[in-house]
């Protein structure tokens, strides 16, 4: 028999997702229809990007993660904890879904450093070193949605721009002590595809082993990898349910099930 | 012998000292050692202008105000609600001082509606309706300090730039039923001036009778005519104390003292 734990679903969804405002709509749809306790966590970068540029601001892409100099620090800033998270808080109370838009600054929610420089410097950007569990259960004991967006800060006044699935991940591997988690990266594919061309050729489950094979083949590969990366993190830390799925999959557990 | 009502200090600061990184930094040391309950309320107004600009966007302002387009809508979300909101709770959280950043839109704390259409279209700004005391209490009651930037929302998914003078104002009315309230205007000057050219001419008190002869003579006039008429609107709804001063009365009540 199960501990007496409450469900908790954390969901995160794209930056590819949020920018299609009728699809955002859909998306929050059913995401306030979630029962239970929920925590939304959004992404934005492709419009960081398009913001950036319209700033003549050329975006510094490495292996899919961003070099955020000062200059895109403040877009980042503007983009995601401006923009997008109010839309998303604003759309969610008019459905109502009482929510809350936070920064990992806001009630020192997501303290993180910045990251250390090896190779390459990456700039303004968070590694995560604390979630603090307590103020975000009491939100949620109050019917409070938190809604993160890829912002933290690192308690002395520094704010980094932080990956939105590490920021799932993290929080999800923080709160699974206390909850039964299913976490569910939402993209705008309907899982992991075995053939990237084909969006019908979806795995329906991964283990860690599946996932070192499909590394080798080049079947998961670029972007995909940080990604099952925060997935296995997640579970290693007892989160009990992670799904990469598409948003058809935010009522159902469908799309790829990733499992130890 | 007063009641029991705690005591709240209600801050508003000006866009000129928020955008002033140096004195934005000097403020917010003093505003972390008020004793008690505090709120924040910024602007952002000249900031806003500015990053309007760099986007292309020419800033329309009708007597002090700005006629809000949705493309508008979005520079001021962004620099409102994402940078400068921000920037502050992160500093405010290295002091330490628990902050949480908020629009109208979070926890629905303040519903506003569209400005309705009289002789001028102010396109996306909002009047508010209400100020939902409840939730803005048991943040005060948990030690957190709300930072308001000047959005609020209609609960139809809508967002709304919102004027920073009056969502004190009616932060302070609101909340006047639960807490003994000093609610101080602070901004670049140390008061309200009789002569706009000398920064000493200090009036140290301005009752609403002095308030209409000072009006008539010329000597308050322009963006002053609708912060003096959101302190009257605090003080005709039983907040206590009401200042217009600068960054230097903090601490102390100095600068202009406001009374019915």
């Amino acid at each position: 028999m199960k501990n007496q734990k409450p469900l908790l679903t954390i969901l995160k969804i794209g930056g590819k997702l949020v920018e299609d405002e009728q699809k955002l709509n859909y998306i929050l749809q059913k995401f306030a229809k979630i029962k239970g306790r929920k925590i939304l966590i959004h992404g934005g970068g492709k419009a960081a990007s398009t913001w950036s540029k319209k700033l003549g601001i050329t975006p510094n892409m490495i292996d899919g993660r961003r070099v955020t100099d000062a200059a895109t620090l403040e877009v980042v800033t503007m983009v995601y904890a401006g923009l997008y998270n109010k839309k998303i808080v604003s759309m969610l109370q008019a459905i109502p879904c009482n929510a809350l838009g936070l920064t990992g600054a806001d009630l020192n929610t997501i303290q993180s450093h910045k990251r250390v420089v090896k190779d390459l410097d990456y700039g303004y950007v968070g590694d995560i070193d604390f979630v603090q569990t307590s103020i975000i259960q009491q939100l949620l004991n109050n019917h409070i949605t938190p809604v993160f967006c890829a912002i933290t800060h690192d308690k002395n006044g520094q704010l980094l721009n932080t990956n939105a699935d590490t920021i799932a991940s993290k929080l999800a591997s923080a709160l699974a002590p206390f909850y039964h988690i299913t976490l569910k990266f939402c993209f705008e594919k309907n899982g992991v595809l075995k053939n990237p061309a084909d969006d019908d050729s979806i795995i329906s489950k991964i283990d860690y082993q599946d996932y070192q094979k499909y590394k080798t083949d080049g079947i998961i590969s670029d972007g995909m990898i940080p990604k099952m990366d925060n997935a296995f993190s997640a579970l290693n830390s007892e989160v009990e349910q992670v799904y990469i799925c598409g948003v058809d999959a935010i009522h159902q557990n469908a799309g790829t099930s990733i499992k130890l």
